[in-house]
């Protein structure tokens, strides 16, 4: 079930998404569902993006742990280039479309999709301090590339192309290259 | 009609906008609605994209004739912040929720959406030139500025804070600023 309505809210967002198109295609039975989430769709919808931010951050945490902040764009950027023309744009990140939606109307779907984000941006946070920035930097260049890959995500699906994707993180790559590392090297 | 409609695309999003809301609000009679929007909902909402989008287009052009581009975000995030903060985070981007939601659904009002985001790349990339930017290079930084705003109010609006938007303005300055006049010295 959750899996089935993590897939759903990751193409459709989550006002598009309802509980009888959950319970056809989880192939539930409907009992067990409210049983499981008795507080209905809002709840499963936490899980749901819980679940879904968890294997994201999981992907990141992999992708950090091997190569340096740009590079690991560089790739993100490459693999889902070709997830999103694979889906017809259909694909774009798992939550962005509901934390929109939910801004206004559900504290409860907002503060997981806050969480969600605040995980990527510390792991990214993190890579950019063993990259070379200072903290505050670090910091800062974390946020900028969220809001890069994220702000990019959307003029892409509007647009169907992924040319913004690869714009973004061709600026990325000149505005932090040797930044990082020129710093470490002042300070060694 | 369109102007409450415009209204509450931008707080709430499509999905969570109905028609019955939409006659309640602007108190317009339920017939004449369907008279001059015989297709319901998604024209209606693809009218009020069309001049949301151009309000917001008028709003952009008139802020770039007077400054350059990095010195107009930079002018944008500050009052955007505000006004942010003044909805508390009701108020994004009154295209971007409706372009992720309508991405995989609509094909009318995701083309309305494309169109308004190349319209403001467009006015962007169209600045850049004139702040001494190659044209290649004008219209890679309209694509990040834009990204990184959106991406920003995305992050803004899931985290309730207005620093994501302030990083990325004070990213796009150190990463622009002197960058095209140094292009037009070098070529002057």
């Amino acid at each position: 079930m959750i899996e089935v309505t993590a897939r759903l809210l990751w193409r459709q967002g989550l006002r598009a998404t309802g509980m009888d198109q959950i319970v056809r295609e989880s192939k539930a039975p409907r009992g067990s569902i409210y049983f499981h989430f008795p507080k209905g769709k809002e709840q499963l919808a936490v899980e749901a993006l819980r679940v879904a931010g968890a294997v994201m951050t999981a992907n990141i945490t992999e992708a950090l742990d091997q190569r340096d902040a740009v590079t690991a764009v560089k790739k993100f950027v490459a693999v889902y280039a070709k997830e999103m023309e694979a889906s017809a744009f259909h694909h774009g990140c798992p939550i962005a479309t509901v934390a929109l939606e939910a801004a206004t109307t559900s504290p409860a779907i907002r503060e997981v999709c806050a969480a969600v984000f605040g995980a990527w941006e510390d792991l990214l946070a993190q890579r950019m301090e063993r990259d070379g920035f200072g903290k505050k930097d670090a910091r800062k260049y974390a946020v900028v590339t969220l809001s890069l890959l994220e702000g990019a995500m959307i003029l892409c699906r509007a647009r169907r192309t992924t040319r913004p994707l690869r714009d973004v993180a061709e600026h990325l790559a000149e505005s932090l290259r040797g930044k990082g590392r020129s710093t470490r090297a002042r300070r060694g």
